[in-house]
């Protein structure tokens, strides 16, 4: 129940997010007119969005332009990880800021070669609430969840779900040595989001990553099947 | 780097986190007159934080007035969770805020026993970023971090480290299966905030939990150590 306290931020808040949705759809426009699928990946902290990427990265390899935008609080750790695959990625830091914004999407794009008819990343700050709020002009969204955070997470955290394309389940390879059912998992995503696609993935083992990078290379560009 | 786009969010969080301040006071000021050491834990989702409450109560048992106020975005999975134990608690739902906030508490404790002369753990939403911002009146902060998340947490959420009075690392029993070093994180942690204090724990194994029980028997009520 918020507070009465939460008032006055919650009116700043509708400016802030107007103003926001703008700019997304200036980066939606953007998108479709280079035919760039772009995916707004969310997590919590060290659910290996990263690993995933880096591994997804690995395998898409020159079968269709990539490029990577990286958000976080601090630190440029993550784009130096993305870098050694080769591909072309731009690190947004937020400063402080537990999301990313449209506009600072928008920034990292006029610094990044057009990944024209491929698929642009953008991997957003590790926060299972708050970028859930806000539209980055994004293709579609994706949530992943590790194994090792527990399988109540969806209902947990229901926003971050209900506009998921799909939802990567990772760290596959630790499911022996965790209390995880992945059926419970599945079964509240789908309460949310009847829609919603699972990929089953380890990027240590390579369990999943083929049927996940065969679904990026099929996506729909113009996201009209499951737009935000 | 902060867009422009935040400028006015930035101007009212300053308004609603003076006024958050102000019952944060009172419920300092409560606590102390009350004898009781109120604990703000942090993490993000799924690193445990709940199952390291339910066996630290039951460690603790009777040896100390125990209560707990349990904060989430949806749901009252935890709170029923912990009122197993027998330990009285209250959830705080924030329907949606990614944070909790001092008014929130305030209203938690007007419907629980007071732990006179004892502990009251305030486990706060899954969250790296926001709560750091939101003083709840805490006598003590201590942030969790499983080892299934990456020994680079401290470095990438710094803010959630400086003022912690302890940093827990939970899930040592998964160490042998990910990549992950305690030192390195340790390092991370003392680099941000020097005099923190480190527990290795697992709630499946027991590792560390003794040590764990008895600093919390030991802390100073005032807070004058390691206040906020």
């Amino acid at each position: 129940m918020p507070s009465n306290e939460q008032r006055p931020l919650a009116v700043l808040e509708r400016k802030v997010l107007a103003k926001n949705d703008q700019v997304a759809a200036q980066n939606r426009q953007f998108f479709r007119e280079n035919d760039v699928v772009a995916l707004n990946l969310m997590s919590a902290p060290g659910s290996g969005k990263t690993r995933l990427l880096e591994a997804t990265l690995g395998r898409l390899g020159d079968r269709t332009p990539l490029a990577v935008l990286e958000g976080d609080v601090e630190t440029a750790n993550d784009a130096e990880r993305v870098a050694r695959t080769g591909v072309p990625v731009v690190q947004l830091v937020t400063s402080g800021a537990c999301h990313l914004e449209a506009s600072l999407v928008r920034e990292g794009l006029d610094r990044l070669p057009v990944p024209r008819g491929g698929l642009l990343f953008i991997e957003n700050v590790g926060n299972l609430v708050c970028p859930a709020s806000f539209d980055l002009g994004e293709t579609h969204r994706i949530v992943c969840v590790s194994v090792t955070e527990g399988d109540d997470k969806p209902e947990k955290y229901p926003a971050m779900f209900r506009k998921a394309l799909a939802m990567v389940l990772t760290k596959m390879d630790l499911l022996p040595h965790v209390d995880f059912e992945v059926d419970k998992a599945v079964a509240q995503a789908r309460a949310l989001n009847p829609g919603v696609q699972v990929f089953l993935t380890s990027a240590v083992t390579g369990e999943g990553l083929d049927a996940w990078c065969d679904f990026l290379l099929g996506l729909n560009r113009t996201g009209d099947d499951a737009g935000p």
